[in-house]
């Protein structure tokens, strides 16, 4: 069972997931994996995975079969656990639950070397829609409070498949991250009764860290980013919960997302990156002071001491150079 | 200039240092770096760095000349620079300020191919007080309220050269990671009367998370690792500033950074690996709640999407395994 644990002094949280029981020389600076040849993800190797929890399928097709368009499943190795209670305890002065939650694979395509800049737009919101779709499912279990929705998309970036997959994890406690947007965003509404991330689009609309504005959504590159190319995309209207969205908003944003992706592929030679959708946790409902927005990182750069030891990170570009060359690309 | 931006929302700030006016086409994945051959920081090279602030070396040599034991430069690209005022002024609800700091390269040997696991213990010693002198003496500029010293070693861990160097980087503003282990450790305080990092030291002694105890300092895996074999070292007894250690302190930790250092090697295969040292900030002696500790972290892993956007970090090895293997090396 993974564990989760409390750091005393920060109170930041993490995952010790020794399941697999790793040995020293399990670690490598750059873990080898298995290139081609057989991929789990793929038509045709079904049962390879666990059974499927959602999927676009015909009618006449039966679950874990091919003809798929889409497949949700449960990750085979899971961050942290579908069964069991939290059982919170102490050690001292230290503090740890079980790791209990939901780690679920969204696979975008029967297509393996498709990806989501490349993927119809109708396939890119079927995706979108997946996740929604889950969320109000896992939303239902009382024990979780949060689910991130998130992507790595390259080696470099984390991803262990190449096959085109987004995952999702649902915590049975509020990650310290979006804790600290939403706090900062409640101390900023205290002060001016506004919602930071609007006054944000207000005004960066049309000016100079602005990357595109359609369907519903604005893409912005933000004024203090981590990482060069760093891109915020946010639905034009408040709204702090994802899985509220309708299935317009998630069409607009199925476009919006694969214009970017096509574009930052294009100026950056189609990176490895990352996406983390922030959206409001899931016991609070229209926030005021929440907006929820897709962050997209491309893995350009290294992250090192200073940085980790530090939280200053250091950015070879400006956003209004980024926003710059991903407006006017091709 | 670089830039100081602050983010309106969680209040982080970051470095943009565009000063090389990158193109999108400067980045790649795993940029290509050139390897052997010239090297800045050999004997010899002294002319292709910014002449020496400190150094070790024999009276009849001059400054910027071989013959020395170690030195310390500014470091030649600076995240931040030494000239000019802070003058911090709003964009809209945007805050920001000039890049103002210093930043400095501590080259601790002559011998390209030496690290600090087989450097002699006098030589580690004397890069630690190295770093003691050059932050007494930058504390005397009042513009500056932390410093960080920290090591990349090896390209994976964000090395740019391969020959043995630390560095430090003066910021005007306390990093946000540092602030969060003030507060976290303030509020302990306030609560218990004691140092949390003491209380560590108590409770952890001697058990499943200690790696090793000698010359007034303790190595431990924490509860709650980022990272498989992240690993504090912390003088045994109360102390919050780095900078106040004498001469034998350093020398002991000379011995047991080293001594720590070879076990990694081993264990590990001699990994990349990030070190940084926490200590209070520079404007605040002997505060009853904060203990100063070097985090080391090898670099094994790499961080995803799910880190990225949550703050949770997903741990193979826990602490007990880790200073496990560490505690009976070799």
């Amino acid at each position: 069972m993974p564990e989760l644990r409390k750091d005393p002094v920060v109170g930041r949280w993490v995952i010790i997931s020794t399941e697999r029981a790793r040995r020293p020389s399990d670690f490598g600076p750059e873990p080898v994996r298995a290139k081609g040849g057989h991929c789990v993800f793929c038509p045709g190797n079904e049962d390879k995975t666990p059974p499927e929890v959602l999927a676009g399928r015909p009618p006449h097709t039966a679950p874990n079969t091919p003809g798929w368009t889409y497949r949700v499943v449960p990750n085979k190795f899971p961050a942290l656990r579908i069964e069991g209670e939290l059982e919170p305890s102490g050690e001292g002065l230290y503090d740890r639950m079980n790791g209990i939650g939901a780690h679920e694979v969204v696979i975008e395509s029967p297509d393996h070397q498709a990806s989501l800049a490349t993927l119809g737009t109708e396939v890119v919101a079927d995706a979108l829609l997946a996740c929604r779709e889950r969320v109000l499912d896992l939303k239902k279990d009382p024990r979780f409070e949060y689910i991130l929705i998130f992507k790595n998309h390259g080696e470099a970036a984390g991803a262990s498949l190449e096959h085109p997959h987004s995952q999702l994890i649902a915590t049975p406690i509020i990650p310290i991250m979006v804790k600290e947007e939403l706090d900062g965003g409640a101390r900023y509404y205290d002060l001016k009764q506004r919602c930071v991330w609007c006054d944000i689009i207000r005004q960066d609309r049309g000016g100079r860290r602005m990357i595109l504005e359609d369907n519903g959504f604005i893409v912005l590159a933000p004024f203090a980013p981590r990482f060069p190319f760093e891109t915020w995309i946010m639905p034009r209207a408040h709204r702090s919960s994802f899985e509220e969205s309708g299935y317009d908003d998630l069409h607009g944003l199925a476009r919006t997302l694969r214009e970017f992706l096509g574009r930052m592929n294009r100026v950056l030679n189609t990176p490895p990156y990352n996406f983390m959708l922030h959206t409001a946790p899931l016991h609070d409902s229209r926030l005021p002071h929440f907006h929820w927005h897709l962050e997209i990182i491309p893995k350009l750069t290294k992250v090192a001491g200073f940085e980790w030891g530090s939280g200053f990170f250091i950015n070879p570009m400006g956003p209004e150079d980024s926003a710059g060359h991903l407006r006017e690309a091709p």
